[in-house]
């Protein structure tokens, strides 16, 4: 319903030059306004059953769709009861011959579009939004950057957070001391090893404290092999 | 590094209008481009202890947030090693004079302005984004549509997904038939409290099959409730 909230973020740095300038990605958005079945224009109805606000109508989103060629592309709704976006998902998405993310609006879309369509719910953040353009934007950038050439010479997608189920350490760069704190001595004295032993220990400690879900499944993966 | 990807979702639908025609809240961005203490205009340097890609300085942020009024506001970086994102602080959020989102680049931004600044770190999806600028619209949109007066009438505000600790209902509404699927029987018949048992287990069972971290964690608060 809000094409023109598009492309914000997917539109700079890297990403848009990508797009823009290398076409390695195309972004195509689609007006959800434009397929009501309905005389008077409507998109949404009340919902069943009783209850506040409105829900988007199955028929129109099965019109938007048929109107496109879908072409193997997963389709994704972006919503609040969605399973939670993991990296997991998005390489399996990097390799496919693209991706069509539904943004809904309201209290949300008709159920049985999303059951009879084959529609992966997925949710970012344990948050409400009003609409899933911004969450949509999250998904796609994910995506994106892991498209061959996309990153370019920058690329660093090893060693990153998620990647072993471990987030990453913390970063630090010049000067050595900033507002009285200095740079960790073990990242200074040139010794890789004792700095990669740091790093690792880092990233556990983080991750037990912030993320105890992603900790319990490294453990017990790191069980799983015997380590 | 790029205001020119906001306002994208901010800036449509009631999210926007509440901004731009009724001033219920406002945007600003700062590019922080503008606060390099190097001549050249260096904004990032390489990571200390090695390894891949580039690191945002301190002292560049820093310097963005001496040249604002700060006025309370919490100051949010997004980060993929951050903690979730989740409801409660989304609510807490609303309640303040505003918020301060720090959007990194790169391999993000040296821990040391962080800790010495006090920035709390906050993750959206556990994926790996280029920017932090698409989760800065995700965790703002949510924040703002909680601002008394931004939804106007359509709020429906309570009974949401996150609200008690559980998913929400599927959403369902005319026509009664749609792709040989029916509207659940339940919904149509009028007994509303036979319709709000099947909105609890339908609750329930999904909250249960799609996040078991949330499911147990509600689980255990209802018993802390003795229920």
């Amino acid at each position: 319903m809000f094409p023109e909230a598009f492309p914000g973020p997917l539109g700079v740095s890297l990403i848009g030059t990508a797009w823009k300038e290398s076409a390695r990605w195309a972004l195509e958005t689609l007006d959800i306004r434009n397929f009501s079945s309905d005389k008077r224009g409507f998109l949404d109805d009340t919902p069943a059953g009783g209850g506040p606000g409105q829900v988007l109508k199955a028929d129109v989103i099965a019109q938007a769709l048929d109107s496109i060629e879908l072409n193997d592309r997963p389709l994704v709704y972006m919503s609040a009861r969605g399973r939670p976006l993991t990296q997991a998902k998005v390489k399996e998405w990097a390799t496919r011959p693209g991706l069509i993310v539904l943004c809904g609006r309201f209290e949300g879309v008709d159920q049985r579009v999303l059951d009879s369509r084959g529609f992966e719910e997925i949710s970012v953040g344990d948050a409400v939004l009003a609409g899933g353009e911004a969450a949509a934007m999250v998904t796609i950038e994910a995506v994106v950057r892991l498209i061959p050439g996309v990153l370019g010479a920058q690329a660093s997608l090893d060693n990153e957070s998620f990647e072993d189920g471990l987030l990453e350490q913390p970063q630090f760069t010049r000067p050595r001391t900033f507002e009285g704190l200095d740079i960790p001595e073990v990242l200074l004295n040139g010794d890789h090893k004792k700095a990669a032993k740091w790093r690792q220990e880092q990233r556990e400690a983080t991750t037990k404290e912030r993320r105890p879900d992603l900790w319990a499944a490294y453990l017990s993966k790191s069980q799983l092999k015997g380590k």
